[in-house]
């Protein structure tokens, strides 16, 4: 099935403990379309870049497959993001925020989008990710991410996008904040009530959980020991979640549950390198493997 | 099979956003004991209490099955802690620490306790968590619990009595602190690297982890919308876990696992309200509702 993925194509330059990088490949709707190219081609990306954009960047993403018919390049310098992590590499700080020509980005899809199956709504002004929504013909499932900024900011327009939703993705930490609810389970619920038939909640080293009004799954984290860049983790989380969907067609409760643990194994993979760098070699057979060591540590 | 379990009785004075109670039966001991007692009734306790301690306490114990031969009653007040829990119920703030006749707690095994075949060391200090170990003639497993107390002011010690335990359990922040390693997976192997055969991390809301050198398993927790109040969930989830084991003696890894579960069901009831309160209702038929969705929301 296909994918259309709307978000941020960009430049980060980062600092962990264990070094630094300058300008590299990064974005939500990149780290999205790279995690569900594992499992399927037809990943459609909405997207806007400046002319410093590197073609290398443009050549490695169709070399996923990746179409780019609705990645806009203008004048302009690409949206930059500095951030730096500490010893717990929990939390980003950020060093500086660059929007450059993601700041006037207004989302089209190309007429071939326009049918596709399935929308991910990357982390974006809400007000945007309801504009694409009119665009899609007819999505089978529409799936929208968001961000503290977007929670504090344009919570409005956030309550009124989520109501057109099938799964709202997001974190603990704004799963909390949207509703100022500390107990997760009862923030679901709240959560519920804005409208989204189903509500996933990324809980980073605990794994995540998703809600229904009927149903519920918690996948733990895969046991990583080593986490090198958390960059772009909930936006791989996202990819393989869909990616995985995508290419079952299947949207059954216990295939949505295995795709939730498909999303955190290709996240752990996602954080071990700087940027994309794991990504790029990784196999569907080393994903498979994690998978299973899931299901392994999860039977009692 | 028989488990004795050494530790602390006390009154609890307890605040949550949800109310305030005054010197309620407490202890580390009595909430493993009671959780415990769920599942088996060879449960020897060793405690000391001072001469305020009601007797409608020790009626309580008792028709819980447990054997109170090792509680003492001295001269003096009984162990008092106050303690306040905010907005996220997560942390405890304690107000006050009477250690009153547990100050010169001197644990004792009697005769007809030492042959006892599985041990817990609730949270004391670590030097007498050793002298229990002595006393105890051919314990088949040993599990020892620690607070952050020890970890800052007896590290040595505790280092020292791990040594000789099978199953080490502690919380998150204390696995992370003892380590001095942000990543949990990190930490569990250096604990392993002390000496014990297990460990068990428990994360409150996100479940609990156990690791050995060759094995990992993940528990989520059970999905409680309302914690009441969480004192002794760390001692309950402790008292499931053993007092399955000790009415299976069964020690294979996945009736460890099994036990696992157990114990964050013990723990998920027993913070629905004030104390020993949900416990002292609870029955096995609940224990076994529970158990059995955590199995639903865990499979993929």
């Amino acid at each position: 099935m296909s994918i259309v993925v709307v978000g941020s194509v960009a430049l980060d330059s980062l600092e962990t403990p264990f070094g630094k990088v300058e300008s590299i490949l990064g974005g939500s709707a990149t780290y999205f379309s790279v995690a569900a190219s594992h499992f399927t081609k037809d990943i459609r990306l909405v997207a806007v870049v400046g002319e410093d954009f590197p073609p290398e960047h443009v050549d490695f993403l169709q070399s996923r497959g990746i179409d780019l018919t609705g990645l806009e390049q203008v004048s302009g310098k690409t949206f930059h993001w500095s951030g730096r992590y500490g010893h717990n590499l929990n939390v980003a700080e950020t060093l500086s925020t660059e929007l450059n020509v993601f700041e006037k980005f207004a989302p089209k899809l190309p007429e071939s989008y326009r049918d596709a199956k399935y929308v991910f709504l990357a982390n974006i002004n809400p007000e945007l990710q309801m504009d694409v929504l009119k665009q899609a013909e007819n999505p089978e499932l529409v799936v929208c991410d968001t961000m503290n900024l977007w929670i504090s900011d344009r919570k409005a327009e956030l309550l009124d996008t989520v109501k057109h939703v099938d799964i709202f993705v997001l974190n603990d930490a704004e799963a909390r904040q949207l509703t100022d609810e500390p107990n997760l389970n009862r923030a679901a619920k709240k959560i519920l009530d804005y409208g989204p038939k189903r509500v996933i909640i990324k809980k980073g080293e605990h794994g995540a959980v998703t809600f229904t009004r009927t149903s519920h799954f918690a996948s733990p984290a895969y046991p990583l020991e080593e986490v090198f860049d958390p960059t772009g983790a909930g936006d791989s989380f996202a990819g393989g979640l869909l990616g995985y969907l995508a290419s079952t067609d299947d949207l059954s409760e216990p295939n949505i549950n295995k795709a939730i643990v498909y999303g955190t194994v290709v996240a752990s993979f996602s954080v071990e390198n700087f940027g994309l760098e794991r990504q790029r070699t990784l196999t569907r057979a080393e994903i498979e493997d994690r998978f299973s060591e899931v299901r392994a540590i999860t039977q009692f």
